[in-house]
């Protein structure tokens, strides 16, 4: 994790302090519920939240492992401190401690992924209400870095939003792979443990009990949390990308917003430089990265190894860290980014409606000229503009065989943006809905 | 794509002669919509059908290909040489390349996800009936590669089964990522051609307008498609590893199948190798392989660039064609691998009843005795096994200091297998239903 | 391996007749070695050249190893079948299959090797004659796709001519590392056969003998190939992005080459897509994925397991002849790249002369006038070159505040382009040598 | 970074403080340069040395920071405060940020690797200290985890020593790319700035000057370094699957040492769980997770974007800290190792005499028997070994029509060890020099 890249919400789930709570509610969950059972006296269990609200001591904590080795029961053992020896006597009964582990990483996820549906849902709110601003501003589209036809701003905005709601469903579908628990024992099998128990703390905490663990929960489901949130770090690329290129000197179609104050940026106006979007590509490269050792991390040997651990200390904090500070940054970047209509027109007329030349080109064969004379008749009067920088319909007009086959209305209507903006509603409204 | 890992089916969908059948049901089917609404006469749209039932001349297309330099114009002039020019003249009129290439290439990922469908289905077939087959046999459950605590085997494949489920789910979300077509234009504005052709070209060919495209389709579920399918590579590594250590010499508690006949069986018979599975995990490193391209082809440059291109030519055939022949592999292994129940008890009682020594230590504190001389007791006993091969039961049974806090019966019951199974048919329930 | 990313030469190191051609000279050089050890008759072992000048018959082959399942017996059977059964029976012996089989695979990685640097050494002659070209050809310099400094073309090439002289040693390093051979047997322990054999079959086919093997040569050896390779793909990607962006619209400071009869460019002279270089951008993809699989595959089991196998049967050849045609194509890209020195000026000045602000800044304040004073100054003529489009050197001489803190040739003096360029010949000294 | 996997050397590396030592060393170095060259005063060149012995203050930096926004200013306004505003006002002159941040980068790169060789030197002197205390234990050799021949536990632990003095040369190799700085101004042209400052500077900080920079030094070389760390994290794996397979309860011919007072091992013999080398195996994955990010990083935006840096804030030092922790942990685990000679004996026991099965049976066959007979006679005996645990020696002496072709004495060598272990010297004579 670095600090520059983080957010305090996302960090506080990662702390100590919280993984010491979500163990201790773990805990007296299990405790009421083999209180239920009868397995142990219920005023023990009842003892158990006298922790409720206690703060746990972080650095005692440290301070026992150091000497027992193992953080669970340095963790117990604190906690009998608290609620008395005596009364913690029934606290963890038939569990391992991959039991409140392996929950309480899923729990952590789960929480991650909540603040990640946040971010999303921020950076889908950006995108929606800068789709509408410029729905109607338009701009050239460009395949291959080439101009091509002209589309607008609102639909550039508008495929990122579709993109970035696909994204949800599929964070939506990564938290409940995640969302499980599991109390059940050394290997699975419940032998000193009631499944009972086991669904109690699962509801208690929100989860859905995993239907077959064996120590651990299969990791199948971290790769697939892990690999969902690379795609999405990979669409957070995509809106970068095009935004850097908005803003590269020549093309000078938006820019990051820059407070005014921001030194340096009015005696070298030219010079204000899309960091923010290049950090993002970066950190996009951060989040994609631990995919691949979550996939790694799936094939463990018989009931379990333990090689996934080191992998998910790194990666649990490090991604979901990472992806929930550059979702924030980028919603950021939309919500203020400077655009500049007037710069989308003046690029799309680079090369003085040479972008039309293909719908001419049509219209001439239309109008029954034929494939070799209607491709001549383009030719010509498209390499006036291209290098003469000649104005494209002008030497149309002014051409007495296009003429002969094109009234003015005919010609004039080829250059008509309308013509490219006609059906934005009805993608909007695929995109939005009605 | 490498024949010897290959099936034949999957191969199919990636053959020349299907993409120009997948392409001539666009271009037919956008004729269809084009005469609906008046744009093209319609006995041109009908004319098309003409070719309907030819079989494509592959040679003749490269032919032609070899001098447009273009592949889509290829197909175009076959097919009017088929249908005749006259006919042919408005196919494929308003549309680009681009709507026909990814379009197809998504009805190939949708019906390559069906047959992977079916590989997943045999191999939780398999699965499931080997589950109940060995639901209990006992073996022994191994955390960190030692012995732990019993479990069956029967729960070693029901955890196989519930995690190639989970598969099968995440595999009918990939699939609706990628079952979208898009017939949209240029730059996907519709400048050309009405959203209805897109719709009813669509509904014919089984997928899904995709709400807004740009001359591409958006590469997200590309990369989401290709995450999935490496997580389900992770699952058969996963089942391959579990085997190639039940197979290894010193375990022996499972063989891939030989078939008698098959050569030096019999005069080596301890050399059986199990190279299916070991072909089985790098096959699932080959098929992973294709997740970070994937990830990196989401971010391409304003409405769209051609790098993606090269990469799907690519993982599109091999990695589909890979996991599809992995999958039938890994059934067949299921299916058919020799278990050895006799060898999964002898390995459970290598040290004769260690691994139940935890059991007798909680008894020992539960009946009274202080922890000290619970681990005490345990210690002196545990260690005669451990060196010198004794019997652990029968070393305990003869301990005065044990059997003055345990009855004969207590101690039996703490060998006894039974407690460790007693919860396997609840198990097998989450799992497969009651 | 997809055929139009494929050059014959390298696509020949794969092919079967090359790998029994490879078998054969392993095994008539390892007869030589068992022949002057005295271990076989020297009558058998000449024998065996008989078969120098065959073209062996791969369907044959093929055949008898669908009998066999096993393809070096395939071959043996097959070499028995031209060199006589009884010249053959002493064939192979000793050896294991893996003998042949690794070695086989190194010598083929080795030739690959081969051509891979003739492909690199193409790129390099290519850059380093466009860097002479174009050494003083000036352009402007980006940081974050913002003009900053003034450079120059030549520049550029000499940066990539560097970037790919270090791929060449690190391609050296890489060769080395996989140019080994072992004829060790079963478990690596020369139990059946003379390290004799193995120095002789290396030292034949232009190998070192590998110190220490297990069946097979080390995979660490495979791994640092495949990421060498990675490293180079990596460097083409970093290429094909700078004529990318040289190449769009807005920009416009070079193209790949057009053919004077590509159809479409005249007509459309605006749309001339830098399809090669994207493609490159693919490729790399393409070749960067081998790297994971590679790395995943020096953990095998023991003294070996057969998971490597399947991947490298893959990256093999697709990782080997992707490299090679996508060197080939830089290399034809850079060699014909149409470069527009007027177009790297105009843009240059699209800001007139606004890019010599700081170097105006620091004038002012070493003029002795305050931090202050000289940020004011240099804002206020800037922001008529941004808003107005004046032009900055014009607007600085009219300033009187400027002219009495600089001279009319301080002034000119900062926009000199000389400045910038002064040290070029000392950095090509240091690139290409004096 | 997680403290828990981090050794403190590493760590100091890249932390604050050290960063802003190197940083006032370059400085400092580049104030000397530019004295020289009578660009400064030479007075106000030594005044910088004043703060030679001084420890910056972090916090008051990262206060500066905090307005400025920038993090070198903030350290030069913070040397300021310390060698005084005047003697400063030379310090940093024609230099950019990027010189000192990439410099100090490849410095702390260099420094990282210095101490990650120590890391390897210590693997290699454990891994060599017990090759040859074992060079002559003999123990099953096993290709797919099934028993093939016998070779020793000293050419196991020789062949990762071999392995591992492969990985020392490439990180030499890997050093010396990384082993460069640069001082070349904004885009790398030596606009504002003398080559000789930077080759002063590489010189007093043992450094080459990097032939061509461009404002960043190029990322090739980081791309190249990061994959080197990933081969070598690969060989930790390798070893540490071999340990974790020799400590598995079945074969245990190993054990991770434990301390004699460690809990729990008494009283549960059986459970010591190889818990060192499965973290070898999640930190090899964290490892390697940095070279695809690296390899991304490489094709930067014309002179330079700022994508890579976030990237190389996390894999700089959570990379070099994870691998130094990794190899020191394998170190400890090799030099403390537990090794069971008689556990691995009787596991090559385990099917009596079995694994000499192809020796008979070759050996049958050079004494004149038919390959259909020798095999059937292989295979009978065999037979009796595998289904009723017989001795094949005893079985082989037994049979008539085996003794009629092999005496005792030749039938008693084939189960001869030392067959076997005959080239151990030749081996090690490779591995280790005579």
């Amino acid at each position: 994790m670095i600090p520059r890249y983080s957010r305090p919400d996302m960090v506080a789930i990662w702390e100590p302090q919280t993984r010491f709570r979500i163990w201790f509610e773990i805990e007296a969950h299990a405790c009421d519920a083999q209180a239920a059972l009868g397995v142990i006296p219920k005023a023990n269990a009842e003892a158990v939240w006298k922790a409720k609200d206690v703060t746990f001591n972080v650095a005692r904590i440290d301070e026992i492992e150091a000497v027992t080795k193992h953080d669970v029961i340095a963790f117990l053992t604190h906690l009998a401190e608290i609620i008395g020896n005596d009364e913690a006597r029934f606290v963890h009964q038939g569990m391992t401690s991959s039991d409140v582990l392996d929950t309480t990483l899923n729990i952590q996820l789960t929480r991650a992924a909540d603040l990640l549906m946040a971010g999303l849902d921020r950076v889908l709110a950006a995108l929606k209400t800068r789709a509408y601003e410029h729905k109607d501003t338009v701009r050239i589209g460009r395949s291959h870095g080439i101009h091509a036809e002209p589309t607008t701003m609102g639909l550039t905005f508008a495929r990122f939003y579709a993109e970035m709601a696909r994204n949800r469903a599929r964070l939506e579908n990564a938290r409940a792979e995640i969302a499980t628990g599991a109390i059940s024992g050394a290997v699975g099998t419940f032998a000193n443990i009631d499944p009972a128990v086991e669904e109690h703390v699962c509801k208690m905490m929100g989860l859905t009990p995993e239907p077959i663990s064996t120590q651990v929960i299969p990791r199948d489901r971290h790769a697939m949390f892990f690999a969902t949130l690379g795609v999405i770090a990979s669409s957070i690329e995509n809106i970068a990308i095009e935004i850097r290129h908005m803003q590269r000197t020549e093309v000078l179609e938006a820019e990051e917003f820059f407070s005014p104050g921001q030194k340096g940026s009015s005696a070298m106006p030219h010079k204000r430089n899309p960091v923010l979007t290049e950090n993002l590509t970066g950190l996009a490269r951060l989040v994609r990265m631990s995919v691949t050792p979550a996939l790694e991390n799936v094939a463990l040997w018989h009931e379990r190894d333990i090689s996934h651990s080191s992998v998910e200390r790194a990666i649990g904090p490090d991604t979901t860290i990472t992806l929930d500070f550059a979702l924030h940054r980028l919603a950021g970047v939309v919500e203020k980014l400077v655009i500049y209509p007037e710069n989308m027109l003046k690029n799309m007329n680079k090369f003085k409606g040479l972008i039309m030349s293909q719908r001419v080109l049509l219209a001439l064969t239309q109008a029954g000229v034929s494939r070799e004379d209607s491709y001549r008749l383009v030719q010509r009067n498209a390499m006036k503009v291209w290098e003469q920088g000649a104005d494209f319909k002008t030497e149309l007009l002014a051409d007495p065989e296009v003429t002969a086959a094109l009234s003015r209305e005919e010609i004039e209507e080829k250059f008509d943006l309308g013509y490219h903006t006609k059906h934005v509603d009805t993608i909007f409204a695929r995109v939005f809905g009605s």
